[in-house]
């Protein structure tokens, strides 16, 4: 029963992370690229970055520009260029999954959930142990 | 009338597509991250890949192996390792979506759609034209 309750836990994918250079440019290229426009702009200032966010069904694409040359955003940008920085997925608890997550052998970055654009509650998982690919659990904060 | 019908054509992240090295050990990986198992695993010849594919809410994560060094996936994970090949956007029209691309600047990388995996029409454009992002369009073959 507990096995059940986990599996239903990851119910989406919430987002994906694009680094971009140029919030600017890049909302105007996603707008003709997705045929809508962005629905939102949030700056995280915790983060250093400056997010938009556009819908494409039950997900979004959120494009991240980084504010200052200490975001990760940045250091990601100067490493690789352009392109996808990371996969959210929505979950119920974050906590319990963090929890189900380093039973299962991964790497949590951050030991308490933080703030994160959107309204959400944030974890990432380290890219090394997730096949190259960096994973964002999300929660919506309800409160 | 026109641009409101095209607004509706790319209408949700089909599918998130990851390179992976080697598809048995990342199915494994993926199943403990997902908290599920995968429930298909097709070759696709003409790419010179092996796939398998896990549900997450309207979208798929689809793995992705290649079968021999000619794949565009042995190269890619060659330059960058393995992490997010590409993103795939369903379209209901995907000629008429590939014509809007183009019209807009995107950089489409096949003429004609060719027969992806999971019984798809695909294309795709070119990550230098969409901020480094790999972006397949995909149309469910009905006939």
């Amino acid at each position: 029963m507990i096995t059940f309750v986990q599996k239903l836990n990851m119910q989406k994918i919430e987002h994906i992370g694009i680094a971009v250079k140029d919030l600017d440019e890049s909302n105007q290229l996603f707008e003709k690229l997705l045929g809508r426009p962005h629905y939102k702009i949030e700056e995280v200032l915790s983060e250093n970055v400056r997010t938009s966010f556009f819908r494409t069904g039950q997900s979004k694409i959120e494009l991240v520009e980084a504010t200052n040359d200490q975001s990760a955003i940045a250091k990601y940008i100067q490493k690789y260029g352009e392109g996808v920085h990371h996969i959210a997925f929505a979950v119920t608890d974050i906590r319990k999954e963090m929890e189900r997550l380093k039973m299962e052998g991964f790497r949590i970055l951050n030991e308490e959930p933080k703030r994160g654009a959107d309204n959400k509650l944030v974890c990432f998982v380290h890219p090394k142990s997730a096949n190259g690919v960096l994973v964002e659990l999300c929660q919506e904060i309800t409160e």
